[in-house]
């Protein structure tokens, strides 16, 4: 893990200013949603000019205001930059961005550097980092741990695989986006596995804290007094505090990220462990269980519902 | 959950003198192995007079120098006192100390309370609560957690399950004990349920994070990497924290808590669960996992060896 | 396997003439259910002479009139017999009828045999083996593969566990029960092992049609051309022709065997497993399905109703 | 299931003749591995004419002897022919074949017929199924069940799935290919769905089996006794003889069918079920114990070596 100042809050003006040095590199941003709108915003709020492309022009305008140039196609983006951050929903707009039609992988310079911070499956990654290298350009896989509000707050974790030194030359990127940099190798695919494993583990509490709920529930004990015991010492933490709360209220009506989203990351997870030969039991769990949800038309519920899913199968409901 | 006077760190004068107001009750106390003594200790220190029965009678020593009396059987004890705690390893020693030959059930007087403190099968404590209310008494299962040094630093979790009267009065001893009283509700068998469903909850965090790290080792990520990813924000936690520490070092020789023994806890969640018609995946999955390592001869090493295991099962050992 | 000549059908003059000669064991018989009944019966019609127990009198009626000598109690048949066969319901009958007040094991000679023929808990199974061995006699675990229509029509296949001499003494026993026998070696125990081992392979069976159906229905195929599939070559035999027919047409409520008694099999079939360090993760799916039916009222339905719980969780119903 | 003259063994000539005069279609023929000869050799025998293309085409020697004309591309075939199988080994050939560069779709005619008769993703089939109506055809999903040996002997099953009156159109073809046709219904990939529910089956039948091996080996039992007890009765079948014997003799360097590929039809297998909403737990099983072996270098073994990494998990090797 590299040492790096923490960018806590919003920045100074003194961190503005180490930054504006720092950063020699133009920068372009394909993929402006929620996230990648937050993220654009931090870094044109640390004096970058960025040359940004979205297939739906209109979420650009506030990004415009702020400074940033808008561009007509990836392959504008690439012709005007040295870097390109992409921050894409799944994998076909990835690989269409990059060598679809008009992708960027024909217009980088020699040298060139692309950023892919969305969650990717590994074959993909693998797939365009063999393709840029032969472009002669760079790979490199850094998704990120948090939603939009972690960019805004700078409590953005985020997972940089790829050539050390393209990596070392995009640091001044990641900390003005985020507050920790966690090194993945120099397999851009490799970052992808330690983000979709994350994202499992996450899967996994929720899934293991549901059991324990049906169990507890049907046993007789109210779903409060779990609460307080699973939040209570061993296990609080973000993850714990905020599902054991939801599972608890059976609050899943109010939607952080969905099943249908859950059941995409599970599934990436399963073929990063299928591709390397890596079972993952707990992760078929969850998958049965998202997938018992879905089945259900609680497709677009919060993934909390897992938990629902587990109390049917219990006779519970 | 009752809102209690919390009670950290050594006794302090007026805590004592509270508690010794508040204690009318005669307390005998059975199974003294290292976490019974502990909490034998720590009644003695709060100026509770002590009937205590240990099979291996050596063991007592140190709390008969405190204070507490020494007797000769179960039955004993059971004579001399309004309430008996148990505190044993397993559900035959609890069966045997309550209705074998020279068991309490015949001496304990009409009203009696016997609080069983030891981690049990949920069908063992409906049983012998039947045999106690037969017999005019009253059975409160309350399952600790933590360990003997949690006892000492009062930071002991209590789950008590039983009639609400009975629980009640008992409560001075529970504050005695320890830092916090989770209500299970009257039937006792929630109470081992809930705590069962604690263990369960722990063991599939170890599974999931010793799944993980196979993913991302094997994917060619520094294992330290991905430690301080788990350890970073998320899953920070007494759990997540101590487990992929050990599992990061490969630090299973110092033991915690052994393989043998948590395959126990994992069949008696199975059990709670089968009883009353609960599937629990996650805990099949953990079960498989202890027994793999069990099958390696692994038995007596720290559970956190269920990460060698999975890494067995990936080849990458 | 013993080479044995097969007994199919009705007993032929010449084998009852041959069993009668090799027969100089005089047989006690405990546990007269409807498979026990169809046993002994069989036994009587081999002109053997039994001494026959049974907590409910009233099954023995036909046995008396076919020649049989009742007995006052379990022990009252070991006093006069060498050998005893029990086919008892579960554990709990075998082992109070074993060592329990009044059980056979202080009155069995020296050099008796025990016969234990029901499903039986492998760590059980070992229990009764080192306490008749304790009492100089031995006991033979041999359960049964059919049910009473097989007893009569000589079709049962019996597995045999235990001390090679016994074995061969009982040999002749087993010959005018069954059509063969399948050697499970010196430990009683390896026979229970291996019926339960059977009885999961069925168990596996039915969950895994259970769950294609549940894919084909869902994808659009009409379930009677399924069934033509599954009952048409690869996998035709009784099993899959069997559960196939049942699972197409929804025919739970003809029961054979309840999910309840299938729980108790798979149950003892986890037990053996973890008993000896072996996973069984199949036998887990299965588990969790007759919960889920359990959990649902279908406890008393024949437990192909196992797909009806994948059904289900796949949102079918 | 549609009754068909069942045509076993070799082709008499009345069943050539009828075949002749029934088959008015020009057929094309795409990928000609060791099952698509043995298919197009028997189309030819059926005094058939083909029109052949295969990426190497060395493998067309015997059938131009036999009287196939050869064809310079995919879409040269589709030119000549009413109706093209292809048998390929897997989607991206398939999708190539058919959409992509001088694939057939852009020569076949109006109302011309492809009949898919590889084991493909059902998510593929339905997106090909979309692509030929576009453009005025048909796509047929007709995958078989059996090696190439059952196509010379005549035992080939056939799950046909497509528009109702385009797959009567092709029955002459059927019955001249195999013995058996299940009608799958209207939607092409309900075949899909099948063929990977049959192979799912088998999968999951191998899987139970060795862990029931490693039961009862690890208990003590010779297994040749368990492989008599399995091919036996219940369960004595094609899939179960032929697997028992396999994993009682340890013979998976025999290779049938290899890990590899069953690890293709289980993750499509899988796939299909998460499309759809259906958990499929056993299949889960069956995929970590097929990953399991694939980490430990048998990827190329016969897949019954699955029982091997069982009996790796049990600690038996």
């Amino acid at each position: 893990m590299v040492s790096l100042a923490t960018l806590s809050g919003p920045l100074s003006l003194s961190e503005r200013s180490f930054l504006k040095r720092s950063l020699v590199l133009k920068i372009g941003f394909i993929g402006l949603g929620r996230m990648g709108q937050a993220m654009a915003s931090r870094l044109l709020a640390a004096d970058q000019k960025l040359f940004v492309f979205n297939r739906t022009s209109s979420k650009l305008a506030s990004l415009l205001v702020g400074g940033a140039t808008a561009c007509a196609s990836p392959s504008d983006v690439a012709r005007q930059t040295d870097v390109i951050i992409t921050m894409l929903a799944d994998d076909s707009a990835l690989q269409e961005v990059t060598s679809g039609d008009g992708g960027i992988i024909g217009s980088m310079p020699n040298g060139g550097i692309h950023i892919a911070m969305g969650t990717h499956d590994v074959s993909v990654i693998k797939r365009l980092t063999a393709v840029h290298e032969a472009a002669g350009q760079t790979l490199i896989a850094a998704p990120v741990l948090g939603r939009p509000d972690a960019v805004t707050t700078g409590r953005l974790g985020i997972i940089a695989g790829g050539d050390a030194k393209s990596v070392a030359r995009c640091l001044p990127i990641f900390e003005a986006l985020g507050r920790r940099v966690f090194q993945a190798g120099p397999d851009p695919s490799a970052a992808s596995a330690m983000k979709l494993a994350n994202n499992f583990l996450l899967a996994s509490a929720i899934e293991s804290i549901g059991e324990a709920f049906a169990l507890v529930e049907k046993s007789g004990v109210d779903v409060q007094v779990f609460h307080d015991l699973v939040t209570d010492g061993l296990f609080a933490s973000p993850a714990y505090n905020t599902y054991a709360k939801i599972i608890a209220n059976k609050a899943w009506d109010e939607v952080g990220f969905t099943v249908s989203l859950a059941l995409k990351d599970i599934n990436l997870a399963l073929a990063a462990g299928g591709a390397i030969g890596v079972p993952l039991p707990s992760a078929n769990v969850c998958r049965d269980r998202l997938l018992g949800a879905s089945a259900h038309g609680e497709g677009e519920l919060d993934w909390a519902v897992m938990a629902r899913d587990q109390a049917r199968a219990s006779g519970l409901i």
